[in-house]
């Protein structure tokens, strides 16, 4: 490539290069594709009336997640951030307890821990996966912490640390037994955020079964999509059965009565929704051959341009790539803004990460490490187009 | 009628008289029906990749909405209850605070209210419309409250009340006018949670304009469905863009960046589920029409049936009709068990209304006033078949 390009410009060629050419008038970030039974599912919806919650594709929609994932129970509900509440109230995380969690992760992570009275702390990331570091968060526990039988207090805030939520970034499986570790050595209830994992493996076990209970998303930019959606999954059956009390308005089941026996929540997922996402599941093989095929021939065009590093999953993950993550160099970390300005008025749609969660107002004050690895990887982060594309599957 | 049969076959008879003969397989309490563009909007949302939310269906159904309300600003979200959570946080309800209600509702009503860590004070019901009785409560004010300034304190929990939440019950409007003295004199704030109630007008004004803010649910069993749905109406402008801000994640719009400047949710209602929306929004006028042909028909058939009455609609109201209800006479209100048995194993589906709020464990201490003619109501209520018949309109 001309060395006179900008690396604005190189990496808006690059991407181009990869992508189809009929696809080229607007490159998306990540579109939905709907080629499958889509259509034949949601009608047969509509066709027989069964358009609400408690329709037989929500079952379906549960049973083909239990059974791609090997997480036996599902609980499909309206979208990832509701999955993430019931699994922390769930989890028994409450009032002023705290909740570690990655500063580099979209907003819901935090506010689901919000919804119940808790507190976010935030951990800093792990150069390989973007996720939690596990190391440096033992060590940091190892200096903060107070432990009192099975309990574990912040000794600089007195509050009880309940629970850790691993986030697998932009498809990237976390180091999840180091992560394990911490928790068993210091009682801490792990709950994933498999909001963007779907599909992504952990020496070869899929994400979301470290976790008391997991949380998918099935939100329009995800790797499947429902409209709006999400799921918990979890190995426990009465966890999973709980859960799907709560979300049906802690209805008792019953032929006529209405008896609620506690403060419930309307999260079921709708039967036209989960038709969607039946139809999403079975080409969700293909989705992630075409993704991985998209991040081979990335990591191609990427190899010899200077400045700009393609972001690649870990010896042990086998990752969905969900959203493709090129990383600056840190000197060229300045010439951030330019990129996206120049990309996204070419028609390459590129996005910088999420803002640090501890850096927006509502978090500012809450506890944190030490987070200059985050702090300092936020800057350089750029995601790249990384729809479905048919063209890729064939390398 | 066979003056030997039980009031549980005469009026599993009687509903069966007004129903067309092909329905009668299997008379649900109330089905949706999807006769118009549902398949052909839906099929335009997967087409064009748009089926989360940001799509054109959502603009267009909280337009259509508006326009047939005449409340000028809706807002489109995942569910009702999603709707009065918002409601109430944005008409400043917090923790600590009461919201009055009527004890005979969903538990939804109380639920949004535990969300923002206020308490519901349940409030009797008025006999003409199964509403909130305001003469009752404005006499009940009178005597527990202390006013201070522009807030008032409930004198025996040392609260502050702070709303009032009328539900127009299966439709049927409450006195909104003698509500609103109410609200005027006690400086509370006025939330209508008309989930039951589109297409319901009090003295000629749609439901939903005297509250500060208004809920709207869609859910399936609702006159219009999206599968799961609802929305938030108001007048204030400033309301229902703050309304929008906090159900998008409270993301600042931004070309690429992920700026949250407040605790927010993931409530939009999603693109699929709006085009199903806008294709019912079509067909309301026509659903409304064959409703109240539907009760005018059951007002002729029970007119001659000792032991229940068909409730009707108070002068100054016109109801959609929702849910149809009888009320057993207080002398037969022991044969309920005995009439929903019947009528359920016959194929006629029936209902008791819920059980009152104030009798369900988590709400079993919370404030209330004396509830007697709620509990004598709740005895006596009966739901009775309710969908739209296409017959029924041409009466
Ligand atoms: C890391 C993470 N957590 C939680 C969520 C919340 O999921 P949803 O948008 O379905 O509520 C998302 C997706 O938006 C996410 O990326
Ligand atoms: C009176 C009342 N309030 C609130 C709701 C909650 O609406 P949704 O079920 O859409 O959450 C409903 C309907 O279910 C209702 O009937």
């Amino acid at each position: 490539m001309n060395a006179h390009l900008s690396i604005a410009e190189k990496l808006t060629l690059a991407v181009r290069s990869v992508i189809p050419a009929e696809e080229l008038q607007h490159i998306a970030l990540h579109e939905p594709r709907f080629h499958g039974n889509e259509w034949a599912y949601v009608k047969e919806c509509i066709d027989t009336n069964w358009v609400s919650s408690t329709g037989s594709y929500v079952n379906r929609f549960e049973q083909m997640l239990a059974e791609f994932t090997g997480i036996p129970h599902a609980v499909a509900v309206v979208n990832g951030t509701a999955a993430l509440h019931i699994c922390l109230k769930l989890s028994g995380v409450s009032t002023n307890d705290e909740v570690l969690m990655p500063t580099l992760s979209f907003v819901a992570t935090a506010n689901a821990v919000s919804y119940v009275g808790a507190i976010p702390h935030f951990v800093d990331s792990d150069r390989r996966t973007l996720g939690i570091d596990a190391v440096k968060l033992m060590d940091y526990l190892k200096e903060i912490s107070d432990v009192r039988g099975s309990m574990i207090f912040n000794k600089r805030t007195g509050r009880r640390i309940k629970a850790v939520i691993p986030m697998h970034t932009f498809g990237h499986p976390v180091d999840l037994d180091a992560l394990k570790e911490v928790c068993d050595h210091y009682h801490l209830t792990m709950i994933e955020d498999a909001a963007e994992s779907l599909g992504s493996y952990y020496k070869g076990v899929h994400t979301g079964h470290q976790g008391l209970m997991s949380a998918f998303s099935f939100n329009g930019n995800k790797i499947i999509t429902t409209g709006g959606g999400g799921a918990i999954l979890t190995h426990n059956a009465k966890l999973a059965e709980y859960a799907r009390h709560l979300t049906t308005t802690a209805k008792v089941p019953h032929k006529w009565e209405y008896y609620h026996d506690e403060i419930g929540y309307n999260y079921r997922m709708p039967n036209i929704n989960a038709a969607l996402g039946c139809a999403q599941l079975e080409q969700l093989p293909r989705f992630i051959q075409a993704k991985r095929s998209l991040a081979d021939q990335y990591k191609l065009v990427f190899k010899d341009i200077q400045g700009v590093e393609f972001f690649e999953e870990a010896p042990y993950a086998r990752s969905n790539y969900w959203l493709n993550v090129v990383l600056l160099h840190p000197e060229y970390a300045d010439q951030r803004d330019e990129l996206l300005n120049l990309s996204n008025a070419r028609g390459v749609m590129t996005r910088p990460s999420w803002n640090p969660l501890h850096t927006l107002p509502m978090y500012a004050q809450a506890p944190k490490m030490d987070l200059s690895v985050a702090e300092e990887l936020n800057g350089r982060i750029i995601n790249i187009p990384s729809s479905v594309y048919d063209n890729a599957i064939s390398i």
